[in-house]
């Protein structure tokens, strides 16, 4: 049988050393650290449980839980919060969310919920105005969605809302990929407000959320790099760095994707920004494009180098990382003396100081020197919680080549 | 006898392993990596030397020599370099860290010259419009002083030159430490222009060049986040960041400082912006007015805490790291519930990993939570060489808390 607390939640006991960890912020308990009973192995997935410390029987919290995955319950809320967590509940975190942005951003284009940091595990909201992209990548938020959607209305009233929940983690969750629209028009680009610059993205066809704020710093600082340059943008999506260099004052704007769509949308951007005449894209595979462009001796002032995750678990690091060094090398061999890097992981699995050590080495093997002018990750609308350091994903590089 | 090139240059012959990692970018060479022949021993401290791999003779570049320290020699140029190196050399490679700074800032206020990361090993120039800092830490580097002033005023013919050669590290180099100006007048505070604002720094008198650029962003960050906060600086020095956040829309600013002459300095450029009546300053010692304001149970909306180096080397590490664990728990509980900490470590010998593990312990022990907006370094005139990672010495992180 499941301990029941007076609440008629289950309750988890956990080992006083787990107990300690979870009093110290750390938002997970892992499946090792209680007794998965019949009865707890039997809860549907989702369900909210309360975390008792064994022996003490003091309460360390609202988790939601599931007993199939190795994080087995994640942290909503203290143990005093009232129940059930409805609408309201979501309506206070929703607010306090969207007022750290508002302090942040004149403009109301920003990821609004960043999962554990904003306290809503496993859910990622991003904004675009008055659009609203949702990805739920747990069980337990997927269960939460209507009553998250609820609270949304509550406090922004969205004209648009697309679950767009097709994560890889939502697999191992046992959770359906989908993408689906609750609310507003089916299909079509929204736009996106970033650095005074229009962007145009696709929220249900396109990758993620549609868009990655998380380099809108990144793209700024480029921007003050690009006057006068000669510029090409590899991996550039939907122009996302290309047409900050062009606001910038570049000279020239070489833009490559893979992606027909994803190119029709920047190119869609950069005439409705008035940088047609200086904006130029190729559909082709980057590693091919940037080889070719080496063997017709094309070089540019400077290089933004911002690929799809390489590294995508922990066994492909190794060839991953060796992506990472080639990238590096490949793109340096195509900068003029004097000229600019800005390279990039959202690698999971890579550590900061590995990526900065292949990208050295790319350098090296492209007989480059340089300085590094700036090292960073996301921005501020992507908070880290600070019991999770290793969910700082983004590690990005500017650096000025000899 | 030293062996010697047909430049005259003594010849410092290193292993293939030592010569690998040289041509791999590292700009330094240990002291255990070559045979130290008498010859070498007698050398003047700051002598050029030529570096070779060991039987193959394949030349590595130019460094300038000290046969008493552990880093024996510091790489100043290619092997094809013009000898000697003259005001010419130093020329071109101060318009080169001149035409990037020009890039990045609209004005001549920044860090000129960063060490190994402009390839001036051991030198620090900072510049407030005409007045250049310099700040010579190695043997090697004093000895090439004269050269180089001549430079800077081909360069940029500055109205006054100051040394302010006062870092403890020359002590190990066997230099003395000074302050003494070589141009222009010889006391007197400078003007900085940073962020909009006007400060004001003492450049003979005051810590190191007399200002600190490196947290040029992060002030600009928390101006974000000052709008019609109550806030409280520590370690305020000139009014770094205190100014920052009256400039950002502070209804309130208290600058707290040991130093009577840096709280004067930051009184004035209060009055200088128009921001005195929002600003307060109080003489005392940090953690004792902390306490004191805990005790009183006065809050703030945002607090700064960036401290001098509490890690001075390896030995204090420990005691550092309470001190920053402290100094986090002690901010964080005069911070009010959705309030703001600011906090920072210039010390060398701490990694990011470490203080950030201090801090996320020193809101626990504070019992306070958030989610960590940003983590940087040093703004982009103080780069960072590719292959001395270890070298990036600030952290700053901005924490929102609950």
């Amino acid at each position: 049988m499941t301990t029941e607390t007076e609440t008629g939640l289950a309750v988890i006991a956990l080992s006083q050393r787990a107990a300690r960890r979870l009093r110290g912020g750390h938002p997970w308990i892992y499946s090792n650290e209680f007794a998965m009973t019949p009865a707890l192995k039997a809860l549907p997935v989702g369900t909210l449980v309360q975390a008792e410390e064994e022996g003490s029987g003091r309460r360390l919290g609202l988790y939601y839980f599931n007993p199939h995955t190795l994080i087995a319950a994640r942290r909503l809320a203290g143990s005093h919060a009232d129940l059930p967590l409805g609408p309201d509940f979501f309506v206070n975190r929703l607010r306090q969310a969207v007022a750290l942005r508002d302090k942040l951003f004149d403009r109301p284009f920003y990821r609004l919920i960043h999962a554990e940091a904003d306290d809503m595990p496993g859910l990622i909201i991003d904004r675009f105005g008055d659009t609203l992209v949702l990805q739920a990548n747990t069980a337990g938020m997927d269960s939460l969605l209507p009553v998250i959607v609820e609270a949304l209305e509550t406090v922004l009233a969205p004209s648009r809302i697309i679950l767009k929940n097709d994560s890889p983690s939502r697999t191992l969750e046992g959770l359906e990929l989908e993408a689906r629209v609750v609310k507003g028009a089916a299909e079509g680009r929204v736009t996106v407000e970033e650095n005074g610059i229009t962007y145009f993205c696709d929220p249900v066809g396109g990758q993620k959320t549609g868009w990655f704020y998380d380099h809108r710093d990144n793209r700024a600082f480029a921007a003050r790099l690009a006057k006068g340059a000669k510029v090409a943008d590899f991996y550039t999506y939907a122009g996302g760095f290309a047409l900050a260099c062009a606001a910038g004052g570049a000279a020239s704007v070489y833009a490559v994707d893979r992606s027909e769509s994803s190119l029709a949308l920047a190119t869609e951007a950069a005439a409705a920004n008035g940088f047609a005449d200086r904006f130029t894209t190729r559909r082709a595979d980057v590693f091919a494009e940037m080889e070719r462009l080496g063997r017709e001796n094309e070089t540019f002032d400077l290089v933004v180098a911002d690929p799809p995750a390489f590294v995508k678990n922990k066994k492909s690091l190794k060839s991953g990382a060796q992506g990472y060094r080639k990238l590096a090398r490949l793109a340096a061999s195509l900068i003029r003396p004097g000229g600019v890097l800005v390279i990039a992981s959202c690698s999971h699995h890579m550590t900061a100081e590995h990526f900065a050590a292949e990208v050295a080495q790319g350098l090296t093997d492209a007989r480059r020197s340089g300085r590094i002018l700036r090292s960073s990750g996301a921005g501020p609308d992507h908070p880290v919680h600070p019991a999770l350091p290793e969910s700082a994903y983004l590690k990005a590089q500017v650096i000025a080549l000899d």
